[in-house]
């Protein structure tokens, strides 16, 4: 099945758009009515569009909505977590139908987690009756640095065994007829904000995403910047302290090191164990260890230590945000990932931060927010690179 | 004049490719040989496209190429520096056929310089017997943060008096046909290196420009990337050293204060003084003052002291860019503005620092080199942005 570039831009209007009537299709694309038609009746004939109803109506008769046809394939949409994996299963229209979630360890390996894929995603076919053969796009995000152009781990630090791991090969040895793309977790994020979250009409933001590591996705000019090997946004390197802690890649100081989910419990189990937190002491004592969301409740209950570890590693998440500022000029940035959620002290700091250390220019119309899909943005994300690769197999 | 969509990426494809066949066209849009004639012959009855000879035979008759007619009208390209003034009259091509600059002293506002470039141009357009009013573009590039919808400058450190200056309608007055584009300097030597330079076919790049102030231009996915105010790659106050000199901004250690000409004199001056350079204590007493082209000198015959300089300006210019390089991961960087001949020292510590702070695979394919049209980046890179616009004016 061949498309041509014409039609192809007209599916990614409908992509885009949703829905989208064919005098919609016709001023986007400059094109006449009769050229317009032929079109249309073209990708019809093909079953790839639908007519899906009507729209409003602009003086005259109620113009006729063109919509992918759900039945003709699937997509499936994978989100890798460092302790959990959730799948999902979307039409071409992008609505997810079906969906599972688990806790796994992703230091299993590929063959393992992988595994698991392949078989949540045939569940849920079974689920909702349809067939692996009418897969023909998955969508798959990993917590590590991913080259986007052959889908590989590069010596992702906390994925041992996955370096350089042929995942497309691997899914597509059960389902033949997909495109298998893979990207790194963020910038699923960041599509999935782009795609179906607050992100869908905004030219310039970044996604942040604060965990057991930390790092950005970028949008520029509306579509997802990657860079020359697909690790742009890799911030999680940044030097925030010259002086700061030894990181695992080798060098001092890194923003990872420094202010994410482990740098937040060590620096917790130092105030537990010098006697600055009482509070932190006593959970100490009551678990056995501390982690991020101690130090959670720990501002809660107004504890000082808690709130001042928060607030500075906001600071030096706020001043690498400062830099990608200074860099990149967005309009949005969005705050996500599992350690996020800590406090809003952790967001006023970044705020603060960002501010002082970014030209007045850059900050004019900046605005700074929790992610708009919260911990769905990884899915919706998968389910959208899927689906803008989709119809490079269909050709 | 109106141009279609589908003209109008007719006209970008020639003005990308300098010429084209119909046949190049008809592939790169898509469209049948009976659509494709039609589009031309309008092209050409509107006298914008011309045929200019014959392409290189692909097995049968050899096909002829596409120009734009460039007897159909001119651009204008203006280069301000803080303290010189290029201007050039280009064809619809991009050809420059004529050029004058001149030393001048942007400190003297804007009336005064851009009363200049309206004379020079004027008198330019006379030399090869042509109109104002053929003039249909202006691209302008200035050593100040622009906010690129308006054309305006937002406070800019180094122009007194041009502070949101009405730069278009002072051009529009004079040139009343011309659509009248302003951008920072730096966004316009990489766009200069895009179209005519080494950037030509890089999809990801970055132009850093290290003079009396350092910025930097981005190109992502192969277009000028500027940012929501159009602010991106204002590198110049991202911190280079938390405990180091106050910058005129207001911050401490910008790598602008710490790294650029006017640091890099005074770090000359104090090892004048504190007799860390024999060499520079005498070329102080000779001339009273010190500047960059000094320690460049001091270099050549062997100056410790000056050495250490240049490596150290280096290693902190190669720090901040180490930052664009996790983030934007381009596969390359072009240096270029007054200060960065000073030595091939300077271009060592650079590479030296992106490598030791960047990850692994954002360096792999990363090239580091002077900018391929050296001082001829910001004309060339003018004339460009006034063809990018120039058809809209056309419509």
């Amino acid at each position: 099945m061949s498309l041509s570039p014409q039609q192809r831009l007209v599916t990614t209007i409908i992509r885009n758009q949703g829905k989208a009537s064919r005098s919609d299709i016709a001023r986007l694309l400059g094109l006449s009515r009769a050229s317009m038609t032929q079109l249309i009746s073209g990708l019809m004939e093909r079953g790839l569009v639908m007519e899906v109803g009507d729209g409003d109506s602009q003086g005259g008769r109620r113009p006729r909505l063109l919509s992918f046809n759900d039945k003709l394939g699937y997509v499936v949409g994978v989100d890798v977590g460092a302790t959990s994996l959730d799948v999902a299963i979307a039409d071409f229209n992008g609505k997810i139908i079906a969906q599972h979630g688990e806790a796994v360890d992703v230091r299993e390996g590929p063959q393992a987690i992988l595994g698991r894929v392949n078989h949540i995603a045939q569940s849920l076919l079974a689920l909702v009756d349809a067939q692996p053969s009418q897969v023909y796009g998955f969508g798959i995000g990993v917590p590590g640095p991913v080259e986007f152009t052959t889908g590989l781990l590069i010596a992702p630090p906390i994925m041992p065994g996955w370096n350089g791991f042929p995942i497309r090969d691997f899914i597509g040895q059960t389902f033949q007829q997909a495109r298998v793309m893979v990207d790194n977790d963020v910038n699923v994020m960041a599509l999935g904000e782009l795609r179906v979250g607050a992100g869908k009409d905004v030219q310039h933001f970044v996604f942040v995403k604060i965990g057991t590591g930390i790092g950005a996705g970028i949008v520029a000019n509306g579509v997802m910047y990657r860079g020359h090997n697909g690790s742009a946004g890799d911030i999680g390197h940044v030097c925030a302290d010259v002086n700061g802690l030894v990181c695992h890649c080798g060098n001092i100081g890194c923003l990872e090191a420094m202010a994410a989910g482990p740098a937040i419990a060590a620096r917790a189990l130092k105030a537990a164990q010098s006697g600055a937190s009482d509070f932190l002491a006593q959970r100490l004592q009551a678990q056995g260890i501390l982690t991020a969301a101690d130090v959670s409740r720990g501002i809660m209950v107004g504890d000082y230590a808690c709130n001042e570890i928060i607030q500075d590693c906001g600071r030096l998440i706020g001043e690498a945000l400062a830099s990608m500022v200074n860099i990149l000029n967005p309009s949005m940035i969005f705050i996500g990932g599992g350690v996020s959620n800590v406090g809003f002290q952790l967001l006023a700091a970044i705020r603060q931060a960002v501010l002082r250390r970014s030209p007045p220019l850059a900050t004019k119309d900046l605005r700074i927010d929790y992610a708009s899909l919260g911990a769905n943005a990884g899915i919706h994300g998968a389910v959208a690179l899927a689906l803008e690769h989709v119809f490079k197999v269909l050709e």
